[in-house]
């Protein structure tokens, strides 16, 4: 099956008519039906098909107990109204690459393995690279059966759901230790692919970032009754701190969103009790990311204070700058050639990214690196994200060169 | 059955657990129960009990078709999180005032009778005062057909599964013509009883108040990759308008709120693609009205433009200034008594307030008055809204005085 047609099977799954984007949270239907296309695709390849303890999905040509691995492989969940390449790319570019190392009667030496990552996205639960932190023991089972999503469904109850076993879930150190690099292909997220001219990158590091929820709690009052002096109004104070995230991130550098808010009880005719945001703020360093956060946090006690509103800031999560392994970068590096004529004296840009990964996630334990595809608008996160097929066959070819340089030595 | 003993049966009915606020909207099973409250007390007390084409409840002592008819009640519906006392106040107050009369051996001279207005508060549907404007002619059934509740589903929809009759509801003025007036007992939404100290009060006026939706549209993107000049982010430009609005409203003397949003796709790492926000705004006359909604519209205009985003600004509902009866307020006046020794000559003050009520829908039909009962916080529409028991029962007194005042000549 080709890159266009597994991506053509891929493309209706999850997809919202209204809005073109993807709703592939886990544990719902949606997931399940990726889930499914990815068990067919490592069966019709003959590939010995597994799932891991945390809901993780494996596909393996050769025996992972030999040892020195090489895995490849994305994850297939969305955010909310989401784009279509943002991890499937990488799934769909692994099989495809596999594809063209048997059309190319590449004999691999090493094991070689296809990986799905349940829950990167955390659209659900709030967390994100779930199914990655769970086995990197990032993450507890304790902390991950206390996750609870939108409609008050816990993280254990939604696996029931659909089929897993929540009890099963733990560090995966054994599974890890068998892995001698992993590689994870991704659509770039930003348009620094696009400003230099190439079709494919190497990831250097992932900027460090996290997300903070800010509750600010007033007193919920009729809208139309109220004097403005004896409102205790939060809106008035998640207002002001939204501009302070811009102004502190311009100042930095740096990025800092608020893109989530839950109001209580979001009448239109009442002054909120609660604003709820959630802050997702990312540097290229951390004494960066320090200083932005410190003075988000600052304005907005400052203003809360001024309103007469409590306000708590919790950090929901956090990832530290990654670097990835310097050993493995080089190597892919070294397989992808040359550049004589470049400053960097490779045929390949070397890149940082805000954005967090499994691969990420996974460096902590195992060597790993990425490997980015064009994103011609830089969109991500969005029905309009959008990746060129040659590019992606690009990255295809690429992916392959590097399964081929790690494993064939 | 006392008003203590009422109120405490309705007390439990469509109550949060977690808020103690109350979700008694439109049509729900909180709603239906509040509805056999109703039908329950009216038989109970021997009244004859019927509902109008537009799911309004109505309980007769007398026959109205002999006209001229008092009527009293008020709205069973809450916001959401709402408190105990707005609505259920002037229906409890209702029956309580009927009985007693019963018990003074008052014997009405005109047809008598009791109400709870549909879906008073519009949490549901978005539009406020529902039933009575559809009785009043104020509202098409074709538009009320078009009313969508967040979940999709139309007011249609919503009416059938309750057990109504979505295609007989419209305009009702032979029923309104047997009435020669409408007094709805409330719960202040402010603190000048407090602070005059009086328990009840009487309403002069309704200040002209409406709902405009603001749709601020930006561009989805991911928020830990894409540069900050890259960005068309409409929580920006809501939260410049968040701030304009407070900022207008205070230079008026009159009141702007955004108590309720919607985002999408509403992800911690997504830049949104659109903030929805709901203003409400509210002045003592028109041309204040007029000058704060403008300038706020004003400032969203340019902060939406200055960050790419689209701006589509839709009123959603509007109520002009409303004067209650001259006439009628005089007679509740001077049923209530004179007090030479304060300023007005009158023993209850007379005021103003800033919400809308189904009195201020029917003023444009009948004679309507509202008495006010003494809120000592002056906080509506929260689980704290609250009135002493003796307040309420001096609400009942004043209520039994006026109907007998208005029925008995």
């Amino acid at each position: 099956m080709s890159f266009h047609s597994m991506w053509a099977e891929l493309l209706p799954v999850g997809r919202g008519s209204a809005s073109g984007g993807y709703r592939r949270f886990a544990w719902t239907g949606a997931d399940a039906e990726c889930r499914a296309w990815f068990q067919a695709q490592a069966e019709s390849r003959g590939l010995r098909y597994e799932v891991d303890r945390n809901g993780n999905q494996w596909a393996w040509l050769g025996d992972p107990a030999d040892g020195d691995a090489v895995v490849t492989g994305s994850h297939l969940d969305s955010v909310p109204d989401g784009g279509a390449f943002d991890g499937p790319l990488g799934v769909v570019s692994a099989f495809a690459a596999l594809d063209e190392l048997r059309a190319r009667d590449t004999r691999l030496r090493k094991p070689f393995g296809i990986v799905n990552f349940g829950d990167e996205e955390g659209a659900r639960f709030g967390l994100a690279c779930v199914g990655s932190r769970l086995t990197a023991g990032q993450l507890t089972r304790e902390q991950a059966h206390r996750l609870t999503d939108g409609d008050g469904i816990t993280l254990p109850r939604a696996m029931e759901a659909a089929g897993y076993d929540p009890d099963a879930i733990g560090p995966d150190p054994h599974r890890l230790a068998r892995i001698g690099a992993f590689v994870e292909l991704h659509v770039e997220q930003g348009r620094a692919l696009d400003l230099s001219g190439d079709r494919v990158g190497i990831a250097s590091a992932i900027w460090p970032h996290g997300r903070w929820r800010f509750d600010f709690r007033g007193e919920a009052n009729h809208a139309g009754t109220t004097r403005l002096a004896d409102r205790r109004d939060p809106m008035l104070s998640y207002a002001e701190t939204v501009l302070a995230a811009r102004r502190e991130a311009r100042l930095a550098g740096a990025v800092a969103t608020f893109g989530k808010i839950t109001v209580e009880p979001n009448g239109v005719n009442a002054i909120p009790s609660l604003v709820r945001g959630w802050l997702d703020s990312r540097a290229e360093d951390q004494d960066g990311l320090d200083r932005v956060v410190g003075g988000i946090e600052k304005a907005a006690r400052e203003c809360a204070e001024a309103h007469g509103v409590d306000l708590d800031v919790v950090r929901e999560s956090f990832t530290p700058v990654v670097e990835f392994d310097h050993a493995l970068r080089d190597e892919l590096a070294r397989i992808l050639g040359k550049d004589p004529d470049r400053d960097s004296g490779l045929k390949v840009p070397v890149l940082g990214t805000g954005a967090g990964h499994d691969a990420g996630i996974l460096s902590g334990s195992i060597p790993t690196a990425m490997l980015f595809v064009r994103n011609p608008t830089g969109v991500s996160h969005s029905p309009a994200e959008f990746a060129a097929e040659d590019d992606c066959v690009a990255g295809v070819l690429a992916l392959a060169d590097v399964v081929e340089g790690l494993a064939c030595t």
